[in-house]
């Protein structure tokens, strides 16, 4: 069966050991409260409330599901406690401004306080993390006025977010979008149009859903320099900060799925709903992007956290499953078979899982190390380093969180054998559930794009230029060898195929969506060695079992994994040609 | 929405211009009057059924399910009536002995049949394929009596079979299992024993259900080699051949599982049931192994079949969902976009289905090949020739047509976006039915074993220098260096991999483990260049949709697919070390 323990040592160890996060909280104005101590009591009772609350309401909500009726949503047994006990602990507002009722904890933490919920219950995480984005998106861009009804009561969790963009029509391509926002006299808008995918867009776990919804308004440009961004609540807010009356808007119905089957994915219909304007008019794209940005990062962390989850359920199972005998003869002698852990192909398939599990939970945290420097590092030039650098790897991580987060639940359900595929031992529900993580916030292969084109050709590669150093520096402090040297390599194909690309896309408009895919994965195993090499050199005079196994691992992902950057620089450097060469007709 | 129509021209392809398999069938006395006109025919008719019967259920069977009640098993609308029409067109029998009343067709031949049915309708097709498969364990193995009881039903499609190998506690190693079979005075067996997946145990299509049962007699050595084959009939046969009364077993439940609603997956329970010996006491997993091995060519084609039907609906759908331009301008500028398969991602999702589909075809065929040789060649040589590439490459097109399979499933969801992930749109359902032909059948870790252990090492590479030699000849055949240098590449990987796997093998006891899944992986992709080659050549001189088409795949193979075997081969020969350094407790 599944099982689940918050991976807190390893937290700690990412945080403590690996990046010093207690030095850079302490030097920074905004983090300076930020303790070890603190930090400790957070990962604990954070993994209290995964383990005790979240995760016993997995498996039935998979089962069960969520129910619509007469325009109201269900969700399954369980959700309306567990959301009540999560909200009224603050973990809503973990990481939200403290002026508005927030805590203010650095991203470095709530990037591992997400996993563990993603972890526990995937279909549960999505309705706080959503309320989460929703607020950072209100805090950058919404006026004074707005900050003040919605902040509060979305970090306290009484309400919720939802961000309303999909049209049947339209997806990836929003400036076709139609759904309208008409002014009326005073101030605020009347949207009227027809959303899908809206994940969270209706439910019963709290009195209020405040839904952050692009429309155009009549005199809006065409394409996506024409989209602005209004706050729609279902109920309409009196003076008092109370819930008032009904607003113009309800959910026609909920999509049936492959998985996160406790997570409501609603077609909200808007008619002539009152909403308020966020940010300027016709640029309610960038401003949607301060969601969707965060969101991309939680939304890797789905898949980080599920493939933790099959990894342990996985481990157990292989340690208790007797079958055959270890190739070099009993290990069990005197028992009629022996676990199935003494096998290196069943080792591979786990120490797989594990490689990306804890390779994605570090990348994930240097990712939130430089978002919390880019939010309030007192030098301006550290601050701009790390926008950039914050806008090369969000892509990555969202993106290969998720393929190897779908790539580890296969093989922690493979594990399994017959088992895995049957529904009442949860390693296929992993499977189904981490499938989405592909699919949403932008399809992992418009992640690539986003990332070969946008955030490395538009600028010459000069994010890069700062991530490879940063590779470098790493490269230089390292004491050994065996890490130094696959890492070196690693780089050396990165960096030749980003001037491949780099020159490709001079003259080439299809060479960087030919690239993309293939270059983020050269990328992202890149930046995995990156911290298997960091993780590695932290373990040094350390030999109990916990870094025994650490240096283990980081041996496992560079002689077993990280030869795929051979294969990935041979895809990226075939360029466009066989891709372009046949006419759409013969396909 | 799914949609699918059996790729004849491209079976017919393979059969005829690859393979030219009217000249072998015409020499061989077992195949001598199957004409290319009796197989357009067959194919044909074969297409309609499974567009027309098969493909329309498929859907609502996977909604609907089986349901079990009071040990019975109901399957979903439609199926008993599909079934009804399969059966009475002799589908059953396809390739069955003549001489009890099949149709003698050869295996090139049905494999491309099955592969329709699969894409068409993968539970359904479980049902006859089990049939197939027990028939010829019993043709090869059961007395005369028995197969005259049993098979004309069986080709029939009247009755149906099903295999009963695993047990709550043993699947791979069968050596531990509990199911007995005492003997009885009048020469039949009291089989006493609960048995698990067993697909096909019960259901409401046929009138009688054909087990074959592996179980113990009593004074049996231990382990593997102390296992017997039994058929073990749900209704006792009347010696006028009619259905008599019903044996002592029932179907306790059926599993739950994440795919393959619509097949029947059973606890089955021996009550002391009447059964009758197969083959020798004692040698009946080699017997059963007769079954496996056809079901594990077959279980690949699952992969071959859902990849395709994946492959067409997600280029309809490419085709026709607009979103976003071109990257070198609009195509379509008077439409609000351009349709997606103009972007290069998109094509190399699609690309990537088309290459995997088309080469698990041609080496299904290829495989079927030899086993038509195996079975009937008058040069004894080529025979056992034949018998051992057939014994060599059975585990590659079982796992590395699912393997490949899943992946295809996977990206044409992926071509769909958001809607590839509701369930009515159809995409996530192939992916979910292609899950299991990663696992059932011996999963695909063991298949891999199978190869570099018994298959390669076992005998000093023997059978592989034969496929070795094969491949080599294509390359000296070979006109185009663009084909021929990238399998001459892949071929010197593979051959440097083996060799590596015997010398390690012969020091190492965990050598064989540690590197079996990515031989399997190297030694797949070298067989699929092998046939893209083939392929690739056999288009010479044609210049239309089809063959253009053809020649495009095959470019895109070997640019961007093939380049994975860099990473496989340095998988390999990374060894052992890494898997098994650290012990079970550090996991």
């Amino acid at each position: 069966m599944a099982e689940y323990k918050a991976p807190i040592q390893d937290m700690q160890f990412v945080l403590n050991d690996v990046f010093k996060a207690d030095q850079l909280w302490a030097s920074m104005p905004h983090t300076a409260e930020v303790t070890p101590d603190l930090v400790s009591a957070i990962l604990e009772e954070g993994a209290r409330l995964c383990e005790n609350e979240l995760f016993p309401i997995n498996r039935s909500g998979d089962e069960e599901g969520c129910t619509w009726k007469d325009g109201a949503v269900t969700t399954p047994t369980g959700f309306k406690d567990a959301y009540k006990t999560y909200a009224e602990s603050g973990w809503v507002g973990l990481g939200g401004d403290a002026e508005f009722g927030g805590q203010g904890m650095p991203k470095m933490l709530t990037v591992m306080f997400e996993e563990m919920v993603y972890a526990a219950n995937t279909s549960f995480a999505l309705y706080p993390v959503l309320s989460a984005g929703a607020s950072l998106c209100l805090l950058r861009h919404a006026s004074d006025e707005l900050k003040q009804t919605y902040l509060p009561p979305l970090y306290e969790g009484r309400w919720s977010g939802s961000m309303c963009l999909t049209e049947p029509h339209c997806g990836t391509d929003l400036g076709i979008m139609k759904t309208k926002a008409v002014p009326n006299d005073d101030g605020s808008y009347a949207i009227s149009g027809t959303k899908i995918f809206i994940t969270g867009g209706e439910h019963d776990l709290t009195d209020n859903i405040i839904h952050l919804v692009l429309a155009k308004l009549p005199d809006a440009p065409a394409g996506s320099k024409g989209i602005s961004l209004f706050v729609v609540p279902k109920f309409l807010v009196n003076d008092d900060g109370s819930v008032g009356e009904r607003n113009a808007l309800s959910c026609g119905s909920i999509e049936h799925k492959m998985g996160i089957k406790g997570s409501a994915t609603c077609v909200m219909n808007f008619d002539g709903a009152q909403g308020w304007l966020v940010g300027d008019a016709n640029k309610g794209l960038a401003a949607m992007f301060t969601m969707m940005n965060y969101e991309r990062l939680s939304i890797g962390l789905q898949g980080v956290g599920l493939g933790e989850v099959s990894y342990q359920s996985a481990v157990a199972y292989a340690k208790d499953r007797i079958q055959s005998r270890a190739p070099g003869g009993a290990v069990q002698p005197d028992a009629a078979a022996d676990p199935i852990i003494v096998h290196p192909d069943v080792r591979r398939m786990l120490l797989t899982q594990r490689a990306y599990n804890e390779g994605g939970r570090a990348f994930a945290a240097y990712v939130g190390m430089w978002l919390d420097i880019a939010k309030g590092h007192p030098d301006a030039a550290e601050r701009e380093k790390a926008e950039g650098l914050v806008a090369l790897l969000t892509p990555v991580a969202k993106a290969y969180f998720t393929d190897r987060g779908l790539d580890a639940t296969i093989l922690g359900q493979q594990v399994f054998g017959g088992h895995g595929y049957i529904r009442e031992w949860g390693m296929e529900q992993f499977v189904r559930d981490a499938r989405i993580a592909q699919i949403y916030e932008g399809t992992n292969g418009i992640q690539a794009l986003d990332l070969a084109g946008r955030k490395v050709a538009a600028n010459g590669g000069q994010w890069f230029e700062i991530f490879r150093t940063e590779i470098q520096t790493v490269i230089d402090e390292l004491t050994d060898e065996q890490f130094a040297q696959p890492l070196r390599d690693a780089l050396e194909k990165l960096s030749d195929a980003t001037a491949f690309l780099l020159d490709a896309a001079a003259g080439d408009a299809n060479a960087v969506g030919a690239a993309s895919c293939d270059y983020l994965n050269l990328f992202g195993l890149t930046a995995y060695a990156m911290m298997w090499a960091k993780m590695a050199q932290a373990t040094a005079g350390k030999d109990d079992d916990f870094h025994r196994a650490k240096r283990a691992t980081a041996s496992f992902f560079m002689q077993r994994l990280l030869p795929e950057t051979t294969a990935y620089h041979a895809k990226v450097k075939a360029g466009s040609e066989s891709l372009m060469a046949a006419p759409a007709e013969l396909f």
